[in-house]
């Protein structure tokens, strides 16, 4: 059972309440509602048993939009719209440490209010005509009172794979990385191509190699800001590079056996992505295989 | 080998050469450049040999960006923004007709084309301040000269499922739709899920139904207007269903044979999906598993 980082979120979406006006109302006045405690940079506050913090609505500014993030057993769940775009970046000591201490599930809770949060913070005018627009749908969408188009949090789609070629995987390094930390090539999925083509086209431009047989493996959500990202393997038809320096500083070809040990927490050619990085799991089914 | 609809385009996307400038201007000075021709509302001109038209750059307005679509043995390829925004939607005859007779891989240029040029004309003012923006990176972005925020087009990932049980395939039909069509269930990935969660917060709004064991079958990309479609099945755990009657109107459970025969052209208890339609790629798949 696979099982990666930012899944497993335990709250119902509740995707019908959010389109009936009176009932997020009668949810916002429910005693049982809670709201996401955030700090700085949408930092999230830890209890001691590694799940997320709450406090109740009557700790929300009374000028701010809610969003819905949804019912825990039948209790309401919000967070707080602000204005302030910009979330601490993922690689952040706090955020890292607080990430560490989170149950599994409570990330995705997080990863879910992050992502909708800083959309709102980052998404407050009409890409359409320029209008201020207003939030609608218990926080799950923009509407412009000029020109009554609705806008809705982006999630950008990300494929990021592992190339293969005779039991080996290339894994690459951005040359903004700390010495040592390899992972999966990636990139976005652009309009008007597949999954499995941009899988392609991304290993070609930035290794210079030609794949074939893409074949998926998992997906996760990755809130720095709004990523979907789908894991994927691809053969390689050779094992000559071609890097593009831009993109990838270095890159090298592990055997199967030294993934496996340097995830087990061994020595190996590389550093081991953290565990609720998609990277990880890949390397980890692919290890197996 | 699938080869879902929209996909097996033959243009190098040419990633590298959008970043330079210097590079773009000679590929527009380039006498062997060509323009895409479409009509009102994006349609797509079929030549007789079911390939899309194209025109020399002579024929672009001089006042309108151009987006650098690719190279094409080294030739570059461009399509003219406009600001109408709003392409023929995809039941439209003329569409489907135009549609119908491209060869294979000529779609998925016309759907890359589609879905960047409709994004520009829907999005033509920063979400981060509210100001025009201009086109930059040949046509792959907008900059807000006031803010400097980059903006870069959409895609929406959807997934579009099969739930499955004893043998049983689950169709559903929209209200909206022709009598007799029934299709996968779909929806859009939300901020903060997997492709897997998606698949069963999905299945569970729109039929009640439990499902575990989803499993990935395919993507395309679906330009009306910036969707990719990633199509699954899950194994439903009984099927007892409990229609949301806002979103689906009708649902049959359909058996593997009665599938095949429709997609062979025989009768049955529905009409089968345009073979463009990924919802055609994945019942093909499941109805020979």
């Amino acid at each position: 059972m696979i099982a990666p980082g930012f899944t497993g979120g335990k709250l119902d979406r509740a995707d019908r309440l959010r389109q009936d006006p009176a009932a997020v109302a009668a949810a916002m006045g429910d005693w049982r509602a809670r709201l996401l405690l955030l700090g700085p940079g949408y930092e999230p506050q830890v209890t001691d048993d590694g799940r997320l913090a709450w406090t109740t609505l009557a700790d929300a500014d009374p000028q701010a939009d809610l969003v819905l993030l949804g019912l825990d057993q039948g209790r309401p769940r919000f967070a707080q719209i602000t204005n302030a775009a910009g979330g601490a970046p993922f690689r952040s000591p706090r955020l890292l440490g607080a990430l560490g201490e989170l149950v599994h599930g409570e990330a995705a809770t997080y990863a879910q209010a992050r992502a909708v949060l800083d959309w709102h913070a980052r998404h407050r005018f009409c890409a359409a005509c320029g209008s201020p627009t207003a939030v609608i749908r218990a926080g799950w969408a923009r509407k412009c009172p000029n020109c009554a188009v609705e806008h809705f949090p982006r999630t950008d789609p990300v494929v990021i794979m592992i190339a293969e070629y005779a039991g080996r995987a290339l894994l690459g390094r951005q040359g903004s990385w700390p010495p040592g930390r390899f992972s999966a090539l990636a990139g976005f999925v652009e309009p008007g191509e597949s999954i499995e083509e941009a899988v392609a086209r991304e290993i070609h431009e930035e290794a210079g190699l030609r794949v074939r047989d893409v074949r998926y493996v998992a997906s996760q959500p990755w809130p720095f800001p709004s990523q979907l990202m789908i894991a994927c393997v691809a053969a390689a038809e050779d094992d000559a590079l071609t890097l593009d320096e831009t993109e990838i500083a270095e890159a090298i070809w592990v055997p199967r056996d030294q993934v496996r040990a340097v995830l087990a927490g061994g020595e190996g050619p590389f550093l081991p992505p953290p565990a609720y990085a998609i990277a990880h799991t890949l390397l980890s089914e692919w290890a197996v295989a």
